[in-house]
């Protein structure tokens, strides 16, 4: 899980994971560019049928990933179509640990019902958000997690938070998550989305901070002074043709600034 | 999957499995003693979220049959919990062969989560009658039961159907099921619930039955006539105190008269 | 309901209405353009929860709806938003009069909010076909409009169909349905949707149709001849910009052969 | 909604609703003795099919109503079947606003079909519970149930909750619960059920709270000193056997008491 390798003398590799949500349509209703997206994305989030992703969508996905060699995570939520996951659930751990599970076992066996395998888990909209700080939410994530395989899965989530601590405290790889298009706050937390100017379009931006993140383990945060971050992988969208767009500006700029853009997961 | 099995010089050991379903509780709403019916089945169909069972149910069923040795098997069903899976729905082989894979999957996480797997598939409710007849979800079920692993999984359903015809021919083992305490007609099919006298409830009647049906391979129809019945599991009910106290009924007749009373799946 | 009215000495004014499917979204999925499609519609069908359609999308629906003065009505289906009521149920009718009932009185509930009420009934995808030939499930559907309002409301459907049949005897308002985008057979019904040639998108072909079907009473059948076909309603799509497109050439094209489109419901 | 009515000269003559919670099986899980408590109860709390029963279920349960002439009041929840409408969901003032209405709506047309009418509105579960402090939820709630209507219903809250106090803003009837069954804290409020104490099982000692709380507008506090309680309606329960023996022990205590049991709403 660590971004950077030594390689021969003094010299360093820099490895980078790009990830994105898919497998997001339901039933009639289709959402993001999933082709577009597993093009350019080395993990793909998969939805897993609680906020999104009908399986017959799964399916699909799954597959796509699997041909294209995109390594699959498991996008565990709360169990709301209605909200999109994006709503925060007072669930209970014992509830949260079991959806967890049952997401987890769902999407495997249909991944590996195409020749893949979960390779991660990332909790997805309000409970990616909840896990940062609620603690017992965060634990039976993890719980859930830890019960689910023989080898440990890596979880991805954001530096400092609840779950990746308790997540590493498990003996689970803990995946840190940047942000490119993105604003940063000075003290390294993200500008929340309803303040002006807290996410970035302008692909040359973007691309930049990317580059910048990854090979400087900086960022210029919203109040100007430079911030580190440290990340393991970065996420893009791809849930219109503009952000698919994006997404793979942010790849090309990668590449050419030397940094292997290869997926966190064997 | 055969119930014949030669010992010694000229003897026949018979065996037979119970199997009932259980994990069909949903949140709040409970039903049926899932405990009380794990201490007499060898097999327990257990819910998979789609009819019935959310995960928090299902963690606790598979638990409880791990405990008692009893073999887990996934009851797949139509998504329809306002129906309990009970209404025919006309869909498609596509969909259908991917919610089967999802709720395979999902039971299987969780029941390797606690120490056990999914051994076997039977499908629920409507979609159980479905497939008798139905040739393109017959060949959806048995195309996702084939997908899903490794090593074939049994698929239990009514001797004579369509889906244990396809499961054969794809290499699936089949388990033919036979029913204690529903009516036969002459030609060996199950008199319809809607007809008066279809489903028996007197515990020596259907101990009797049943033991009849496992020793002599015969059922007395309606009409009054012997009719043969292959059955490699017996079908009990464990929705009522007095539904698990028939059940108890039927296994300790069956042992009376000598049989062994095991799960076909290993 | 009638589509022909005598004006002056020998002269007749012909009316039509155009209906299309609207409020189809839920959550974070977006189908259709309903605010363009209720700009050219007369009477809007409006989803009801249960194939489609989240209750905020159906009061900003609602407030279209009723800003443009386009009449709502309550497009009742069966509870299945991953199939999106395309796949029939065998719901019994007790249960499936509750579930119209249900949808009904919410969808009304909405509009009366906004200061408009349900005007009509039409039932969704494939319960409109179910109840085109299925007695106790039209017989459900009636029966739950009947019970419904103190005034009747119009039921729109297929000419020919028992749900027709059936809202005629029980005293409600009925409405044909014609399709001028669909190849009709010769027998005057519809070519299925799988049939090469079954739907038509060129819009001056499909206008054309339109305007000889509401002002000669005759469409051209697929195999050549001429088929009478009696409307009282148009059905329109808006599931996409090139739908709505289309919809407003047929609407322009009544206009200029001198018909009047207006809603049929007061 | 005020309890003391003065008759004739110096004599008061005081009234009581008694309201408990019915409609809450869903499809095949049956839940509570919707028969039994309708027999003791003034006002029903029906579910309204987002956290708790299906159509068919609402549509019996007010049947039954209307026939025991027990007033029909909206029990409107989050929408979470799994979580019974127990659980805190972060759900926008908008999307909130929408559910209700779309709830309201779905429960009066089905208890206009049998006769009746939604007589006031009580929020459930997690949502009783939010709408006590949270003022965009409460407000939610509000702004609904005022649309809703054209005749203000009343609301049915906590004694100083938020939506009692922005309902009375809204011009909408309050109505102050009590609860003979639950303990109070010094403070007036209600102990929580995780403390031990918290609910009261006695027949004898709920009855006499009843009395006591109707009469003299007081209850003893888990500490011991009398508290001041206002309340135009007792809450009891009828989700067991036991538990409608208990609420008709508090009418039969009410009644000797000289009480009059009576529904608050006309």
């Amino acid at each position: 899980m660590t971004a950077l390798t030594e390689v021969g003398k003094g010299a360093a590799m820099v490895t980078i994971d790009l990830n994105a949500d898919v497998g997001e349509s339901f039933g009639r209703w289709r959402l993001g560019d999933d082709e577009g997206t597993l093009g350019v994305v080395t993990s793909a989030n998969v939805a897993c049928g609680f906020h999104a992703g009908d399986p017959a969508t799964l399916v699909r996905t799954c597959r796509y990933a699997v041909d294209r060699g995109v390594a699959i995570g498991a996008q565990v939520g709360y169990r709301d179509l209605a909200g999109f996951g994006r709503r925060f659930i007072d669930v209970s751990p014992e509830d949260l640990a079991a959806d967890v599970l049952y997401q987890l076992g769902a999407l495997d066996g249909i991944a590996r019902s195409v020749g893949g395998r979960v390779a991660y888990v990332k909790p997805h909209g309000a409970l990616y958000n909840a896990v940062v700080h609620h603690e017992e939410q965060a634990a039976a994530v993890v719980g859930a997690v830890r019960a689910y395989a023989a080898t440990p899965l890596p979880v991805v989530g954001l530096p400092g938070s609840v779950v990746l601590s308790r997540a590493s405290s498990a003996g689970l790889p803990v995946v840190r998550e940047g942000f490119a298009d993105r604003a940063y706050a000075a003290d390294g937390t993200l500008v929340p989305r309803s303040v002006p100017g807290a996410v970035l379009a302008d692909p040359t931006v973007v691309a930049d901070r990317a580059v910048r993140m990854v090979t400087a383990g900086t960022v210029t945060a919203i109040s100007g002074e430079s911030v580190a971050v440290e990340a393991d992988s970065l996420c893009v969208h791809g849930d219109s043709p503009g952000a698919v767009g994006l997404a793979a500006a942010v790849r090309a700029a990668l590449e050419s600034a030397g940094v292997t853009v290869a997926a966190f997961a064997p």
